[in-house]
């Protein structure tokens, strides 16, 4: 009996894996077969094994592949535009401002230069929330990542902004040969009145969509959000109905003592995504990742928007929440290396609402993998795997980047996006893009 | 009239350049002329001038090389050994009983990984504090790089330890052709008692050396201090003579208020070097770089040795000190990119002494010079290019690394270091390196 071949096989790699328990271990001289789009196998024998494509990745770790929880793609056209400012000037000064004049030829090419660094970056899937959004699900179908896309609304389109962002979902999940799922994506409590974050929550719960928003961003959201309502932007999702459905929480650093409870009691699936570059810069405290995970809630890893992260760095992410975590707590025992990776692994795939197709490596699981070259002086010598992965490399040390088996990036050269053509291209856009003569802002922000 | 050739021209970089003021720009489309290991021009127009070697560096920024202002080169041998403890655990159960094993040999191959892998990240210059030094002045000389170099000691090993930190500093300055210099090097005020600071002050005064030493390292060690002898840890440096020296003071996270006016008041030149990487880890507050700015005090990066913080990635300290003190601060304004960069140039040169010869672009100093490429993904596009540098870009992008107009990487390739060879040996030594079963130690820790 003769077996076809396998797609792909990687082989001699130390494999990242995780056990019965989701404790993350290492499988050393591993291969992987990939059939289908899907791991076939993790194996220290393939010698009789065909396969289409082979990938000899002696001195690399196979791991999942990253997962950018929250992010703007987009907005990687306004790296740099705005630096040094409290969040208020940024957004009204600023990003807002700019916004309005926003093309979908701008998102286009935003989308596939963040695309470009991604996948440059190990990441393979990413949760974007923002405008013009079919334009960013045909730039993941032709980039080859992994999507969970929203379309972005504020109560102040009128009604129109909710119907469009169920357009959206309903017309582009499971688009691009299943690599696409959709949610709702209203913008945050702040911009979305109760009675449309109400509305949201029953479209999703009818159609079974996610809902992907911002909330609890900061503390100073939290206090206003006191102040004017007398409740927390937490406590405003759980009245909204919207701790019912599948939730991804961006941010969250403003959450509360009493909004625990809160979500813990929620028969949702709450997830919260962390960026803490960005927290950092702000100047805003960090998510209280601690206490989320003491009450059983995923916390995915994140780069926010470029435009203020200044880049979509989710191994960066990967450190500084472990780093950051240490000094918000006190404690040099928290957050460890393997904590870290669950995080960037099963606590991120759960995020985006795909804990059972991506996040580890085995068998069954969509081949969404990347492997990283620890050659580099910087990553010599190897005591502790784990921590050599999450405080030694780096983002440039991913050498291939795989998703449903199919390479995106080989030693480094990107295979399915030609950027010095989105670089000069998007560059000549600018001038017109980041003009703020008229005015105008798509949003106030007040909170 | 003919010229004779120049050693080495960069052309068609944009150069990062200091004005009258310090404040830093940056000249787009300039040439760089080396003659002598010095910059003799930054010009618009090399067409007429000969050399013999150049680069053309086309889409590439031009900055003064990065200086590491206090690390142990070597213990990137111990690299991940101890992850994820307090200072005490990490000193007393694992750091001192390691280094009790410590041969010549290591010292020589974990300072030429260090050397390697500071070269591939931009670093021209390191200022090194630790055992066995005339080692790491030789792999200095041989790597091309420049440094500062102390013996380390403590008072547990008697008279000999400073007689051996005096000796190798006279006998090692000015060598490797002058990119030697070097500093008397007490550990710290907690392992070294005030009659040592003492003599080690009229030494430093006698000989014309600066002193290298740890100092207020952490909150806790102040506190310490204040309950055993009524002093921090400044007053101490203070009382010994220690602050009439040229001084580089490693961490400075325990400066409390009242130090300040002892530090202005200081008659000689003082510095601090910031590692904010492994503060973080170690759940120590930050350097307060705003109130050592606001006397005067230069701030220059670091990165500590890569058993506590994982790297001598000095591009990652330049980051990270602006998202720390914006957070720290509170004051999102604070710290910009600018600033970080002057951190990153001239106030790093300061604190190692080499304020009128490394640490900004300008004829008449010697050529450290780094190219950084800006053409990948994560770096365009370009609005604000000292927030690119500052916060897109990563040590990986570092293309080309030159010291005294020597060539030490071109294109990523390192051409003074054999790195395979060096991880091979190092490797083969580390199981008895690592070895504690004898259970002795070289120092307690016992602030």
């Amino acid at each position: 009996m003769t077996q076809s071949p396998a797609d792909l096989i990687i082989t001699g790699c130390t494999a990242l894996v995780h056990d019965e328990h989701e404790e993350i271990g290492f499988v050393e001289d591993a291969s992987i077969v990939v059939r289908g789009g899907v791991i076939e196998a993790i194996t220290d024998d393939v010698r009789d094994l065909d396969a289409v494509e082979r990938i000899d990745a002696r001195g690399q770790v196979a791991m999942p592949g990253l997962i950018n929880c929250h992010t703007h793609a987009a907005m990687v056209a306004l790296r740099g535009i705005a630096e040094d400012l409290p969040a208020e000037e940024w957004f009204n000064d600023f990003i807002w401002p700019i916004e309005s004049n926003l093309k979908e030829k701008d998102v286009e090419l935003g989308a596939r230069l963040a695309c470009a660094e991604m996948i440059r970056g190990g990441v393979t899937c990413f949760a974007d929330h923002y405008f013009s959004m079919d334009t960013v699900a045909a730039v993941t179908a032709e980039s080859g990542l992994r999507a969970h896309l929203g379309e972005a609304f504020f109560s102040s389109q009128g009604a129109e902004g909710l119907e469009k962002s169920l357009e959206f979902a309903l017309r582009n999940r499971g688009g691009a040969n299943g690599r696409i799922t959709t949610a709702l994506a209203p913008h945050a409590p702040y911009t979305v009145d109760d009675a449309d974050l109400s509305a949201t929550a029953e479209l999703a719960r009818e159609h079974g969509l996610p809902v992907h928003l911002h909330a609890s961003e900061s503390r100073d959201q939290t206090d206003n959000s006191l102040a004017r309502h007398g409740r927390t932007p937490i406590e405003i999702l759980e009245r909204t109905g919207l701790l019912d459905t599948e939730i991804l929480i961006a941010h969250g650093t403003g959450i509360i003592d009493r909004d625990l409870p809160v979500l813990e009691g929620a028969t949702g699936q709450v997830a919260v995504a962390t960026a803490p570059r960005g927290y950092l810069k702000f100047a805003w405290g960090p998510t209280p990742v601690r206490a989320l995970r003491g009450i059983g809630v995923p916390v995915g890893l994140a780069t926010d928007g470029a435009a203020s992260n200044n880049s979509l760095d989710v191994w960066e992410s990967m450190a500084l929440t472990s780093l950051v975590q240490k000094s918000a707590e006190g404690d040099p025992r928290w957050l460890t290396s393997r904590q870290a990776l669950h995080h960037a692994t099963l606590q991120s795939a759960r995020a985006v609402g795909l804990g059972e197709r991506i996040g580890s490596l085995a068998p069954g699981r969509r081949a969404d993998i990347i492997l990283v070259d620890l050659t580099g002086p910087h990553t010599q010598p190897v005591h502790d795997l784990a921590a050599t992965l999450v405080h030694s490399a780096r983002a440039g040390d991913v050498r291939t980047t795989i998703v449903d088996g199919r390479v995106l990036m080989r030693d480094r050269r990107l295979l399915t996006i030609d950027l010095p053509s989105t670089v000069g291209e998007l560059g000549e856009r600018l001038p017109s893009l980041v003009d703020r003569s008229h005015g105008g802002r798509i949003q106030e922000y007040d909170t």
